[in-house]
């Protein structure tokens, strides 16, 4: 059961991405994806307190009928965030529009917005491109639609995988922002699995936790953060109460994974991919605690785009994150490629430097993916976060920078 | 009673600074402080979890004889930190070898170290120079002191007040790090004022809580971070046990202000000093923990570098602090120069945008100083932190970076 990084179609859906007017530069930036009746839905938000209007209206809709979703209307270029009551006005119209154009009730239309944050919607843009969004629906779209939410990604993320009669696909956006403000990451995840709404919501909240939830780029969390999923069931294959029944937590698992690790992959200016593992904190909780504060260190970071093994950096960040431990016990490991823990190069024991070699350290430090295991001697709960280095390139994106 | 960015001398210390050879290049490097007699000291530490060996001796020293302390060993080039049993026996003998210079007892010395994590001292090279720079001390070596203790400064930071028959004066260095790994704030304050020293200690505990633990540049806390203050009483003043007697805490609080203001002012690669106030949070630690929040956010940083007001990710960094607010209650200035809260250009009400002037808002955000006042419209405390833009420089001073 191997996750594909491609997507062709999935039975039950299709999607059209259209150009709205909405970037700076022409190019699509609407997406309408539509489903042939309405089906079941769950969706992962940010726990931002500062919420786009189009998060609070998913919320909204999905808590009050889960079951009964026909589309999802996404947008780059305005993230509909930081906008008040007009912003959501905004946000029900377009959706209204939408319900519209396909011939459904306007609250089975889900939305989605990236873009700048601040600004109010271009509202007669919207009203123009959906219905020819509407009317350019196709099974195989979805390669259009990744590269159509787009901002400063470089290029445009998938996955897919079949198994067991089923398949689950997903297209998935991030990199971080870009002037003067740009809200983040988006997923949608379809299956023409047949999966009760409560069933996917709880197996969608545990496949975020461990892969949307666990990578870092910046530690900047989003206003607009939104992972959404939707099933068919065309397939036929009932997952039921159960949902590991044909493997299919784990295949989510797979598809999420693969579209967040992308995330992070294309970080803004990312050089590097780092696996950072935590070995035995006393509760998961810690360990995470942990592994986020390594990997939103300013200086741990710009020690990998240096491709320096500056391991004393990731030390100093672990006894900053709050978290009881014996420095005496910390045991560090570095090694190239992505892998398990505790391999390669071991540079710490017992809190005290070994005699390593430091050409050797460096060179696993300046590879472009690294994978470092920090042990820090507690209990038994491990967390592993995926993340990226600080380069000059991520100054440049963010800063708006002006030669 | 206006602090001077200036110091000359204060009754009863004398200090000097050589050459030990610590650093890569030629350049004092270690610096010895004493007292004519046993003084009340007090001091302020790191809460890393990782504590560097020189932090855990004069922790130690100072919770057994805080009226008995002779001298004070700084050292650049290398941290002592993560150095484990060994780097804590260095410590102590470097204190011994000071003490018989000087001539006092062992434990009457306390030590600083500043440098690379990870490295053991070349004890020999303390051995040496000790008795060098204890045949050196000299009243007025405060600024070669100053320039002594730097290492990815630009400038040497010192402060002194004199008021009501006193002086307060005190050295700081800190700035960031640098390859492969530098541990980073110390400061000195000495003073002839006569206190006891559980009075000095709270009164050091309070300035420092409004002062150096409200600045922030990368947000990395290092391993040795150290305050320090030493009071001879040669000047006769006695401040008893209201520390506010005699404009004492006023004195201390503007020496450790200036002091850590000038830290900030020569972060790593900063091109903006940016005073952020937050008004209205329900308690003191809300108003800071937002204030971190804003302060520490890698997309806040760049958008200064950049000089552009994005202030929606100023609003999106507040929301993710993990504090309850109403966003609908959200209000926002910007101002050019370090100003008091809530003047200036006001760009959001209610948590929606105004109709401000955006060139306006710019040109404010592009200055040298800034100030930045978000109100959360929730309750009565304040909180106002001291911070930098992050910079391309920034990434090559801690990145390393080889071209």
């Amino acid at each position: 059961m191997d996750v594909s990084t491609d997507i062709a179609s999935v039975a039950g859906f299709r999607v059209a991405s259209v150009d709205a007017g909405l970037r700076k530069q022409p190019a699509p930036d609407l997406t309408l994806i539509v489903a042939d009746a309405p089906y079941t839905a769950a969706g992962v938000f940010t726990t931002n307190r500062v919420q786009a209007a189009p998060v609070i209206l998913d919320r909204a809709r999905l808590a009050d009928h889960p079951d009964r979703i026909r589309a999802v209307l996404i947008n780059a270029g305005c993230a509909n965030a930081a906008t008040g009551d007009p912003g959501l006005r905004n946000a029900e119209q377009c959706a209204a529009w939408a319900a519209e154009s396909i011939g459904c009730a306007a609250d089975e239309v889900l939305v989605m917005s990236t873009g700048v944050i601040g600004v109010q919607f271009a509202m007669e843009k919207f009203k123009a491109a959906i219905p020819i969004a509407a009317a350019a629906l196709r099974p195989d779209g979805w390669m259009d639609a990744a590269r159509a939410i787009m901002t400063t990604d470089t290029r445009p993320k998938t996955a897919s995988i079949t198994a067991n009669g089923f398949t689950i696909a997903g297209i998935a956006k991030g990199a971080g922002m870009i002037a003067p403000n740009m809200a983040t990451m988006l997923a949608v995840i379809v299956t023409d699995a047949d999966i009760p709404h409560d069933v996917l919501q709880r197996a969608l909240g545990q496949a975020a936790a461990a892969t949307f939830n666990h990578i870092v780029i910046d530690g900047d969390m989003s206003t607009n953060d939104t992972l959404l999923a939707l099933a068919s069931g065309t397939s036929g294959v009932q997952i039921g109460a159960d949902p590991s029944r044909f493997g299919f937590t784990g295949a989510l698992y797979r598809v999420c994974k693969q579209l967040a690790q992308a995330i992070v992959r294309d970080g803004e200016g990312a050089t590097r991919f780092i696996t950072l593992h935590i070995l035995h904190a006393d509760e998961p909780a810690h360990a995470y605690q942990i592994a986020n504060t390594i990997a939103t260190s300013p200086l741990v970071k710009t020690a990998f785009y240096g491709g320096d093994a500056n391991w004393g950096r990731i030390l100093a960040a672990a006894g900053r994150a709050g978290i009881e431990f014996d420095p005496a016990k910390l045991a560090l490991w570095y090694e190239e490629g992505e892998k398990e823990p505790a391999g390669g190069l071991q540079l710490v024991a017992n809190g005290t430097p070994l005699a390593y070699d430091e050409a050797q350290a460096n060179a696993i430090a300046a590879s472009p993916e690294v994978t470092v295991t920090l042990d820090i001697g507690m209990g038994d709960a491990p967390a592993t976060v995926w993340t990226c280095d600080l380069s000059h390139d991520y100054v440049s994106i963010n800063g708006h920078y002006r030669t």
